[in-house]
């Protein structure tokens, strides 16, 4: 790093200890106005430019947000953390430009946490947005063992004990199922998240409630993240004499594999098959079928994250605060009624 | 953050000063190799945990590498950059274990440089890689200028004052567009990145050197980063009386846009157009035509980057090193031969 005007040099300059140029800069209390003014000026005139690890030292705040991904909940590649990350830069840039988002990725074989640890250790952010929580989140359990400021996107099975942001899972899928057995259908599959995670617990559950309430069963698989690793068992499934004949999705990448497997097959997605997805992610192709999907907005959801955490940070004891977000059903081409040919 | 054993904690448990404690961590050489063991056995015996914001102001090293993504050269969502993100990240984690590739995006309406300045003024990271290089490149100006190091992907206007890795973009594009003359093309349109990108001028240069080769005449357009922008001139060029029989692009991106056009005129790929893309992305559905494309490894040019950086680091004089790969050309479906009936 270049060597330029430092607390050393200004103190100096000055003629004033190194303690009062720092304590000044940092507006202290115990340091008069008229040297306060003095050495900001000088600061100024000198082009000092703070150096914020000296700095975070005194202060135990950095500018810094870190967001860690870990590969097997899908890394940049997966479009929902593509534009979730996107979305929660735009919102800290808005809110507070002189933060940073950071981000990292943790390969698929190495420890989530380790790289937690050490973004605590070296004190390279003073807080976390944790996602894709799971029922028990050990993330969850360290940063609070370790006092460490975060919001999750996702509640836990300690939710009580954290700040945090979510959509209501539960509803939004009971009313995704609801609406496909309005129009008819009766074998209706859940494709869901895989089921360590505590909104998979959630879609579950909403899904199950409205198949139970219409006196029909359920039928469930979990799904890797990716974008493949739906489409071999619904081409499967569609190859059955007692096929399904909807799909709810707990996110559209996997409602995406589902268009995919029914094209491939000859099958009209909204007519032959409808598929239900979630969180309204972009077609690759603006010529396919539009899918029917629980929106909600990554921009509210982004800047509700943001705020919570910039409210622990200016607040000197800890608050514990919640946001609960409904989806919208979006019905679209891709979800229609029950063909009144198929068999039962 | 926990409070625990610190470097002052250590020093009076030890009965010697904090900073010959700091100096026999940090295996300073005025410090006896006797002292270093009773300094690091004690350190171990009471689980001390360095505090980095506070060893970075010793060694002024930290264990982190910065890479910026502005909004306007694509962000997470643009294919290349999310591969080439974990791509660096996998390689960084595989040769430097303790290392962390630090990432984020700037909003297209912000300052990518106030963001460099802020990560270099903070200390946060030590090192940066530079993507999608310009011919004049402020960002290189503003690093080299600081004394920091960095290794960019890409060449700019300055790259023997630098580390670069790159591709031999001039070379591939000939050899992309004379694979295309020799199976009869004579309208092959070049869809190029935006012009101010240093490797657009290389791959323009390719193409117009295998163009006027053959006598022909070039056409060429600047398309922004995206899926959606190089779709609508694609399209009405294939409306065109003369059109196209051919595209080169400087992406994959691109490429998959005028598949899509294509399949939306009812054009087969690779009979009626044939399309040479760029990067080896991977196709959004698996059962589209396989694209013709410039095929270089990412784990590759990772690798390269990651090891160019560490040498760096690791070296107490500024060592200026380069690598260009050549791309692999991959002739799969999207290529043909010019259809016999095309009007000339």
């Amino acid at each position: 790093m270049a060597k330029g005007v430092n607390l050393k040099s200004l103190a100096k300059e000055l003629g004033i200890s190194v303690t009062t140029v720092s304590r000044a800069l940092a507006d202290y209390d115990d340091v008069s106005s008229a040297t306060k003014q003095k050495v900001k000026d000088k600061a100024q005139q000198l082009g000092y430019r703070p150096n914020h690890a000296a700095r975070r030292l005194v202060t135990g705040r950095s500018s810094a947000v870190g967001f860690i991904m870990h590969g097997a909940y899908g890394d940049f590649r997966d479009q929902f953390n593509s534009r979730l990350i996107v979305s929660l830069s735009q919102a800290l840039h808005d809110v507070a430009p002189n933060h940073d988002l950071i981000i990292t990725t943790v390969p698929q074989d190495k420890s989530e946490l380790d790289t937690y640890k050490r973004f605590v250790d070296s004190g390279r952010v003073d807080s976390f947005i944790v996602s894709r929580t799971q029922i028990q989140d050990p993330r969850v359990d360290y940063l609070l063992s370790q006092g460490v400021h975060f919001v999750t996107h996702g509640r836990t099975a300690d939710a009580e004990q954290h700040c945090w942001v979510d959509t209501n899972a539960e509803l939004g899928f009971r009313q995704a199922t609801e609406s496909l057995i309005q129009r008819g259908h009766r074998r209706i599959v859940f494709l869901n998240f895989p089921q360590q995670l505590n909104t998979a617990v959630l879609r579950q559950s909403g899904y199950q409630a409205a198949m139970q309430a219409a006196g029909l069963p359920g039928r469930m698989i979990h799904c890797e993240f990716g974008t493949t690793c739906a489409y071999e068992p619904v081409r499967a499934m569609l190859a059955e004499p007692l096929a399904p004949t909807a799909f709810v999705c707990a996110s559209d990448v996997y409602a995406y594999a589902v268009l995919q497997a029914c094209l491939d097959l000859g099958l009209m997605p909204g007519k032959d098959v409808s598929i239900f997805g979630s969180d309204n992610l972009p077609p690759v192709d603006s010529n396919r079928p539009q899918l029917s999907t629980l929106d909600v907005s990554f921009s509210a959801v982004s800047h509700a994250i943001i705020n919570l955490l910039l409210d622990q940070a200016a607040s000197s004891r800890s608050v514990i605060k919640h946001k609960l977000f409904d989806y919208h059903l979006l019905e679209r081409n891709s979800t229609g009624p029950c063909p009144a040919n198929v068999k039962t």
